[in-house]
C-alpha cells in the first residue's frame, strides 16, 4: 500500500548524471518559505531531530547515501528507511520525529511550510504528549 | 569585493554535522516554486547546463563535493569554483550558463522562482548573443 506521506519527485537519469525536480503545490503540497539541508554528520550514534512542530510541516529527503526517519503521533511509532533521492516523507505538524543511523556521505534536504520559529518547537517528550492529546 | 550574486546561507556546524538555511526573500530574492538537485554526475569530461533561460530565475547551491559554474552574459563572461555549501550563486535570467569539473560526490541543489517551461530556454548559444543584444 502507498505511505499517503511518500512524496515522489520527477527524476531524470542518464548519462550527464541524475536529476530530481519537486514543484509546489504538484509534489510539495505547500508553498515553500525555508529550506535546509544538513551534511558531514559524524559516524556513530548520532541522533538529530527529537522534536515536534505545533504547526510547522516539512518534507523531507535523502540526496545522498542514507538515514533512517523515526516517526510518533503520540499514538503510534514508525521508521522508514531513507535511501532513495526521489522518494521524500512529509514531516507533518504534531509529529515526534528524529533522524538516526546516518552513512557518512548522508545530504539531507527539508523544504518547510514556514520560518524558523523558537516557539513552534516542542523539545520534551512528556510535553509534546500532552500537546498531542489536548 | 563581495560579489552581488552570491548568496549567503545561514550555517550551525557543531558534534552532530553542519546544517544550512535559506529563507524566502532572505536568502532567496524570489518565492521557490520548483527545485531540483543533481548527483551522480560520471567522471570525466561532462558538462551540464549550456543553455539560459528567458525569465526564470535560479539559486545554485553545491552541496557537497565540487563543480566549476561558467556563466556569461553575452558581453563578459566568468567562472565560479562551487566548493562551499554556504554560498551560493545567482543565476539570472539572460545568463548562459554551464557546469564543469564535476567532483565524484557533487551534490548541487537550485531553487526556481518559477516552475519548469520548455518555451524558457534558449538552447543555442548564437540564438542567445541575439536574444540579449535586443
Amino acid at each position: 500500500m502507498a505511505n499517503p506521506d511518500e512524496i515522489i519527485l520527477k527524476s531524470i537519469k542518464g548519462p550527464v548524471g541524475e536529476l530530481y525536480a519537486g514543484k509546489i503545490y504538484e509534489q510539495i503540497p505547500f508553498a515553500i518559505k525555508e529550506f535546509y539541508f544538513i551534511r558531514n554528520v559524524p559516524d556513530g550514534k548520532i541522533a538529530r531531530g527529537m522534536h515536534a512542530h505545533k504547526k510547522r510541516e516539512q518534507v523531507i529527503f535523502c540526496l545522498l547515501g542514507s538515514f533512517t526517519l523515526h516517526m510518533d503521533d503520540g499514538n503510534k511509532k514508525w521508521s522508514v528507511a531513507m535511501n532513495d533521492p526521489a522518494r521524500g516523507m512529509r514531516l507533518k505538524k504534531r509529529v515526534w520525529h528524529s533522524m538516526t543511523d546516518f552513512s557518512k556521505d548522508c545530504v539531507i534536504l527539508v523544504v518547510a511550510d514556514d520560518f524558523e520559529d523558537a516557539s513552534d518547537y516542542i523539545r520534551d517528550y512528556d510535553e509534546f504528549l500532552k500537546f498531542v492529546k489536548i
